[in-house]
């Protein structure tokens, strides 16, 4: 298989951690997305990954994108070992988790969603660091209310294994500490976070252990 | 089943979808986003969604958030008529492009971030409608490049049945009809959608259609 990647891209991270925990060897392909305007929006790019954004994995002659369609698709196709719970209800959990941090809190803090704010809207530097951290803290504070309140949480979102949630929760946690957002009062968040760090899986797929982290 | 919704989201039209395509009967719970600054925010409503948005289906004790992890569930819990291919590629395909809509597009142009636009950042009604556009034609120029081009687009996304793509999509083209989106561009998107819509659990499914109608 070959990772089409950036070091520092959450949704080539949560792949980096599945290909990790499932043992799965990859190619790492570095896709540099502020170089040259960017490369993931190079026409040479776009071959592969159409929509311009990473990141993709190719495994034989299957091309597939976005992060949470290419972590059910391994899951399909290596299900050990698993990353999702057994029961459906149990599954809709962790998925809706993984969910509300992919379509609620990333794609609105983004580099690009950032880069407009900045060049078309004129926003200032001070009122874009306000609108990241709005989306951090929007969803972190229902985030931890309910994982400090849900009898499923362990050593990790479910129980003591990694899920798709953890996969989802470890680079948006990140993303937040790189951006010096206050975790003081996400306390389980923050220890879902170090647990996992524990785990070489997670380390291993960690932005500066990447070949191209600067 | 219950599903807690509002007319217009699409989150919950998604759903709606879902339960009429495998035939489930539901009760109807309207949860008004915009009313007294919103119903999907009062403490009443938080002990179903603590997210303080919609979609939320309870089944039996169950209670599900997040659109697709519902969809997902129903899936896994009612597999007939699926609404996913078998094979795992096809899987990926019609969940990218179904995750490309509800983590690409549909986070930046709803309710909650255009009120944001407008109120935090003080931006003109002119700049929010750019922002709109931006965003819906930014994600809907690559999927009608990958629909017009792929061997498996059919009266739906995927061959001659609604998959989890098309619940996606639907919403999405009757939110950018919404908000007069020039249409012309995207004919095979336009014409997905034409299709769906003659299919009357998307009819049933359609906003006009809800009890909470206006």
């Amino acid at each position: 298989m070959k990772l089409y990647s950036y070091f520092r891209s959450s949704a080539s991270y949560r792949v980096r951690i599945a290909l990790n925990l499932k043992g799965l060897p990859y190619e790492y392909a570095a896709v540099h997305l502020l170089r040259d305007g960017g490369e993931q929006l190079t026409p040479e790019y776009r071959k592969i990954g159409p929509d311009g954004i990473v990141p993709s994995l190719v495994d034989g002659d299957i091309v597939l994108q976005q992060s949470l369609a290419i972590i059910e698709y391994l899951e399909e196709t290596h299900p050990n070992p698993p990353l999702l719970p057994s029961l459906p209800a149990d599954r809709a959990y962790v998925r809706a988790i993984a969910l509300q941090i992919a379509c609620e809190i990333h794609p609105l803090d983004n580099l690009r969603v950032l880069k407009y704010l900045k060049h078309e809207l004129g926003v200032t530097d001070a009122a874009k660091d306000a609108w990241y951290k709005h989306w951090i803290d929007n969803g972190f504070r229902v985030l931890e209310a309910r994982l400090a309140s849900d009898a499923r949480t362990g050593k990790f979102v479910f129980g003591d294994t990694p899920t798709i949630a953890d996969l989802a929760l470890v680079p948006q946690v990140f993303n937040a500490l790189r951006f010096n957002v206050d975790m003081q009062p996400y306390p389980t968040i923050q220890r879902l976070y170090d647990e996992a760090m524990r785990h070489d899986a997670f380390v291993r797929a960690a932005p500066g252990q990447q070949p191209d982290a600067e």
